[in-house]
């Protein structure tokens, strides 16, 4: 087997393993109960935060346990307004996106749960407007995407290599925005963001507001799942208020996540019951689940140069030895994600072809290709249909050898020939 | 070591383990992938599911898998109204809570997130009314009672075994309520709780309701955490729709749970992202936790009939050996869980002398415990100040052996007599 497809899952490595193992069994007791074996979880489970949170340079109370990166996003944008907004004069057209039609909804079937607008029975020409609070890169994860048009949310566009285009960004920003989410590093790609750019754009609006008397606070989001295998991660330097953290592609455990929080975010809890997490997330605490991320971060924050020049190695391998592709993520890319493009080939076959062979990879996120659809990121980046069918997406990892990815290349370019000879 | 807080947590067992293992390492494709190794996961996962799904008379996609009972718990109140009602001429007194004072919001701040209803910006002598959508029982979880409190709700009423009472149900049945919450078995007293009557009385609502042309759905949400190490839980004979189970009770690992759903019920995703569980729970699988789920459910569904047996012995012993006390939970209650009461003493010292001496024990559910909370079941089945501050909860488990049932009766004992002294 040659796993190529690290970016949606990694195997639990041995040590992560041996980590959490004690937890399951032995260590079981629940983190809240009075007694001294279970206050002995709990303050290991405490300092396993710990070393999570000073992976990033923060604190353990900075971070609140999830069960996965989908739920730390969501978490993220709880701060925002998701109740529409009432204006009863309206709003500039620009400000609002209004989906609203004056019709008369049933008594019992009153309700508000829309996300752009609807009409409020009984107030004639008055409606309910969602403002644009949060902007998001146009190649964000669904997680984040799906949950900016919740809010209220705009695009930001991007380059031919994916990167976050700034004049675009300065010129989305409105009175209105409360949230920029900016993934940094995309899970198709590999795009490393310029994350302190755009919190340097950040801090200037946020004097410019202070200096006119705007309230409204402003905040930078970021998704770091796919950057901790190779980047050091620190929220103070990167500038944000708020990012997350994925055990499952680190080589930890499916099912954990975290959301970094700083002081000045007020989040709202998703759920609610025994007030875990500071009260943000309820739910007794996967606490093998935790004992295995923080393992996981501590060997990949260990290794992170060592890894680098592995990847770049690799990924220079690939490019050499690979024949008739146009690389399609260029610069700024994590080196252990090699975009291929074969124009005029349908990458499906492809991966089928591959599989028979044992190596498996994907044509972009496992979650959206599993639905049939065509990636968003790969049309915002600028390709055509027929450049996004013929898209693959290799991302190299712990589970690969140096043997491997010469095979990989030679198999690849197998089964490209057979596919060009077919047509 | 006596470990009697198995309804706090209970230890993973050695086969719930071994289901889980391969999982991690190496079966560790996400499900989401096209290619094959992926997709046997995705065809185990789902076969895992199916047999959580066919202890309870149910499908695979009746279940949507959660990071434990308190997701699953908020999850099913989501199809309720979490905007609140408007009303322009304002409902009878009694079936509003009304909380809200016409203040002025600042502009920025105007939002309409609050539970029982707020006054809205510039239109006089209008209110937002938060109808009552949810009876909940008093004995609930905080994963309930939180929650319901969100969605506008009011408590059912027990009597002092912390049964229903059923003419308080129907009394407060009205025809805003579309929700009725009851665990199967209460988690501080083990209280079984008679859900088929209670499907009765709502079959008698809703056959009602349609022959005067409402249209309001009621349905029917259970918490079973507590009850699948001891019951048949079977949701069709049971009458629920809607089902609460936890993996963390029975032998399973932390951070999994399930809601079931039946097809009438139209939820809403907590979260948004990736589409997993049929839209309704975004994120990777947790596909190890999913595995030791089905074990868990698997092993306790086997053993059903030689657990109640054992455990009905060795509460009698408990009952038989113990001096000094009151029982608590006299009738329909799980024979696992034994809750005493030794008026004058103080239990929480009781539990550091028991720790002392190995036995593990605690006053009521442990996430209420840490926080030093007295206990709202057992203020809600009338007990005083001081009986609550005078109760423990023994809560047998698997760990558990006769001959520590009878060194724990002697330990407790010889504690309570130190107490008595003390005094």
């Amino acid at each position: 087997m040659i796993y190529l497809d690290h970016a949606a899952a990694t195997p639990v490595s041995k040590k992560v393993f041996e980590a959490m193992e004690p937890y399951f069994s032995h260590e079981f007791f629940n983190p809240s109960a009075a007694y001294l074996p279970a206050k002995k979880v709990s303050a290991e489970y405490e300092a396993a935060k710990g070393v999570i949170a000073h992976a990033i340079g923060a604190k353990s109370h900075d971070l609140v346990i999830t069960a996965g990166a989908t739920e730390a996003n969501n978490l993220a944008f709880s701060f925002l307004n998701k109740e529409p907004v009432f204006s009863s004069s309206g709003l500039e057209k620009s400000e609002m996106s209004y989906a609203g039609q004056p019709a008369e909804p049933s008594p019992s079937e009153t309700n508000l749960s829309v996300s752009s607008g609807i009409y409020i029975p009984d107030f004639s020409n008055h409606f309910i407007i969602q403002k644009i609070q949060v902007l998001y890169l146009s190649t964000e994860h669904d997680s984040v995407r799906k949950v900016a048009e919740k809010y209220g949310g705009a695009a930001i566009d991007v380059d031919r290599n994916g990167r976050i285009l700034l004049d675009d960004l300065k010129a989305k920003i409105t009175d209105d925005t409360r949230l920029i989410s900016v993934a940094l590093v995309n899970n198709e790609l590999g795009t490393i963001q310029p994350l302190s750019e755009i919190a340097a754009i950040i801090r200037k609006v946020r004097l410019d507001r202070l200096s006119r008397g705007v309230k409204t606070p402003l905040y930078l989001h970021s998704d770091a799942s796919q950057a901790m295998n190779l980047l050091n991660v620190n929220v103070a330097r990167l500038g944000v208020d708020l990012l997350t953290l994925n055990a499952a592609k680190i080589y930890g455990p499916k099912g954990v996540g975290a959301l970094y929080v700083s002081h000045e975010v007020k989040l709202k809890p998703l759920n609610y019951g025994g007030g875990q997490e500071m009260g943000l997330r309820s739910g007794t605490e996967n606490v093998p689940g935790v004992m295995g991320f923080a393992k996981a971060v501590e060997e990949v924050t260990k290794h992170l140069n060592g890894n680098r020049k592995k990847y770049a190695l690799w990924r220079k391998i690939l490019l050499d030895e690979l024949q008739g592709y146009e690389l399609v993520n260029k610069k700024h890319t994590l080196d252990n994600f090699v975009v291929l493009c074969y124009n005029g080939i349908d990458a499906e076959r492809l991966i089928f072809l591959l599989e028979d062979r044992g190596v498996y990879l994907s044509t972009g996120a496992a979650c959206a290709a599993s639905k049939g659809v065509k990636s968003h990121v790969l049309k915002a980046i600028g390709l055509s249909d027929s450049e996004i069918a013929g898209s693959l997406r290799i991302t190299l990892g712990e589970t690969n050898t140096e043997e491997q990815i010469h095979e990989a290349a030679k198999l690849i370019n197998e089964a490209v020939k057979i596919e060009r000879r077919r047509r």
